[in-house]
């Protein structure tokens, strides 16, 4: 929990201790390396900024999750919204890992990516019924419901297409993540879940009804924790309700827990695997459920970095403010959540007589457009790369146009070779969409 | 200053009082219209969510800013950023109006729309090299400049380009203009601006090349102003530092006042303009440079609103939660600055005996996705029409596709016609950018 406090409140990060090294980035030959491939060969072929991802990592992530939870009875589903990009899933994919979806997009996503259906979980408070009719005709392994409104949009569409819809309950088990407001979900007042005291009530009566199969129960208390005591709590209390809903004749087969593991960053160790697993094992693992996971920035977020170059140094009080090229649009954790990304420059550090620390920020004409004060790059000029490190997750996936700015190209990195995996989509893409469409008047609307 | 303070903290509204109704939004036999189209028409044709903007305001708006300043000498050129849907920016090019611009793509955006580009200004801290041959072929009015590297920067592109570039320097006053600290943009720790004591020596140093042409000064002390004394303070010091340069025998042939005029809300009014403009005479009508100003939120953010449907509702913890189609990937204020938006329904507000607030939510899977709780909505069901009023800026401009949904429509309604000027941007446009290119390796690249 300190953890999670000070990565995002202090301003100014200590230097790199070796035992955290990136695991994919390098310094090779007085710059660095993505996996085996320099980034500012990376960048002179697509531009600045862009997104690189490592797929070893991806991959080396999943491996290390799915072996430390499957003796447990335990799947992984990649919460798509971390990182959705096409070629980032199809690496899950792959590997058999499976999804967690929250919306219609996503669902097409995951299905272009080539995961099965079967291994497709749909999450979210507001599904909409073509959502729910796109979902349950794909075949989707389950859909966690959040409030009892949805539990009767769910079983309409099921009648409407004569399909019986398997579902899950969220419960809100009134458990705090402790970590930054903005992204705690399983408190009492929050939109997310079914209050814990009405789940019984509302499963036993949905078990009766031909166009549901009462699949089990789900829980998601919150991202990025680092602490993982709330797990075990909440856990705890889902275990008490799996068994008091048996000792009501109802059946529960699967139990999702959920994602929310955080990772570390360069002052701060990232969660303990063994620790996860071992509480899964305390807590849910006698229960003879099928139990899966939802992870997104624990798979993705440490395989990611954004690379942007310097435009512009210039004084500031006390600080010289590095003006980069990229900005709040392309990665809006710090301005959103107060987040701060560990920042390298792609060339060894230079001497610094001056020592002021850098204030890194973006073009955008906003305050907020901050990435934070970093003291261990060294002098920077005008033309350097700087990358901001653990920004696979929620980076490109949040990024928009805003200042009529491109989105930015997305790379992944396999060993010696790289790939675009998206392109850099421009103006004259955005005002394709345009084009004004005929003046309609209220009779020929309605 | 309380005002702000008031309406981004208050967790609930007061009843809309009638001296300040919704400018272009009206109800007509138990529903809402949009001048004189009816919002549920425009639903059933484009979908929910959608923005619509009323075409009449935005003339409105323009005509009484750009009659209370033109007597004063002074221009209005509107902030793209505010609002940049090539529609939007045509309706103030018929009008004379300039544009203030901040990225190459908002450079398109306002050539596009048919504004010359002599009445076109490019602002902020981190143009490109590229931005800058671009704006220089268009013959751009004016280029703000915001820090010594860029003016070089700027002076180079004039000299490999054989022109001569028109620069602003855009100075720094150490003014705070009391809002959110996100968007605070001239007290002396923040990236914008050169320090007004390093003005007089970079002035006087650049009025003496032949690349540049140095034709004044620019200041922009932030966003959502409503205690319009910070303007006053601010432009005392820019008049001063005026007369200080002529004193060295220096040409200041234009003074950019810059934006940040706030709206007034259902709580509170707006500033108003006879004042604005009394400050505007009593502190630099009286220089004889040009002057302008560059409203972004006044011009458009009444002029705008974001109508959804409700998806769900569910009991909270004191508070109906109601769960709607549009979430902080359409609308990022609230989630951001805390902002509030007045909202009303399309039906008429109907009787509650229950009288517990509305909390209004989004579907995406973020505590921050939350628009505020509304005591004045009377009983809500699924089904329901909700309007977010005052977010025709920083609206759609700022919207993405997080959690793979779509962009939304946007339309605009000019009397009794409207007509789609966005179309709805879905899951199939945005994966056509997302085919992988061929692999290739670090030589190739190189």
């Amino acid at each position: 929990m300190l953890c999670a406090i000070m990565t995002d409140i202090i301003e100014i990060a200590p230097p790199a201790t070796t035992d955290r090294p990136p695991r994919w980035l390098a310094r090779r030959d007085g710059a660095l390396y993505g996996e085996s491939v320099a980034l500012s060969d990376i960048a002179r072929t697509v531009g600045t900024p862009f997104y690189c991802y490592s797929a070893s990592t991806l991959r080396q992530a999943y491996a290390e999750l799915s072996e430390a939870i499957a003796p447990l009875g335990a799947r992984v589903c990649f919460a798509v919204k971390a990182n959705g990009n096409l070629s980032v899933l199809k690496e899950f994919a792959q590997l058999g890992c499976g999804m967690d979806i929250v919306s219609g997009g996503e669902l097409t996503r995951a299905l272009a990516a080539g995961v099965p259906a079967s291994r497709i979980i749909f999450s979210g408070v507001g599904k909409t019924r073509a959502e729910i009719r796109q979902a349950l005709a794909a075949g989707l392994h389950q859909i966690n419901v959040e409030s009892p409104a949805e539990l009767e949009a769910v079983a309409s569409v099921a009648c409407e297409m004569g399909l019986r819809a398997p579902v899950a309950l969220r419960v809100n088990p009134d458990v705090d993540a402790m970590t930054h407001a903005k992204i705690t979900t399983a408190r009492k007042d929050s939109k997310f879940g079914i209050a814990i005291d009405d789940i019984p009530a509302l499963y036993a009566a949905a078990s009766s009804r031909a166009e549901l199969h009462m699949v089990g129960l789900a829980v998601h208390i919150g991202s990025q924790i680092l602490d993982l005591s709330p797990f075990r709590d909440a856990w705890t209390v889902m275990a008490e309700l799996v068994r008091d809903l048996r000792s009501r004749g109802l059946s529960v087969e699967r139990l999702d827990l959920g994602g929310g593991l955080g990772i570390g960053d360069d002052v701060c160790d990232g969660p303990d695997l063994a620790e996860y697993a071992a509480i899964i094992k305390q807590t849910v693992a006698g229960l003879g459920c099928a139990l899966n996971v939802e992870p997104g920035r624990w798979l993705v977020g440490r395989a990611g970095a954004l690379v942007t170059e310097v435009l512009y140094v210039k004084d500031g009080a006390g600080v010289s403010i590095v003006v980069l090229d990229a900005a709040m649009n392309d990665l809006m954790r710090p301005a959103l959540y107060d987040a701060r990304h560990p920042a390298l420059t792609v060339h060894d550090p230079r001497a610094d007589a001056d020592a002021r620390p850098s204030l890194l920020v973006g073009p955008i004409c906003e305050s907020s457009d901050v990435f934070g004060k970093y003291r261990t790059l060294g002098q920077i000029q005008s033309g350097d790369l700087v990358v901001f490190d653990n920004a696979g997750a929620y980076g490109a996936s949040m990024s928009s146009t805003y200042n009529s700015r491109d989105m930015v190209p997305e790379v992944l990195i396999d060993g010696e070779v790289f790939r675009l995996i998206r392109r850099r989509v421009d103006i004259s893409d955005v005002l394709a969409h345009e084009q004004a469409g005929p003046w309609q008047n209220t009779t020929q609307a309605g």
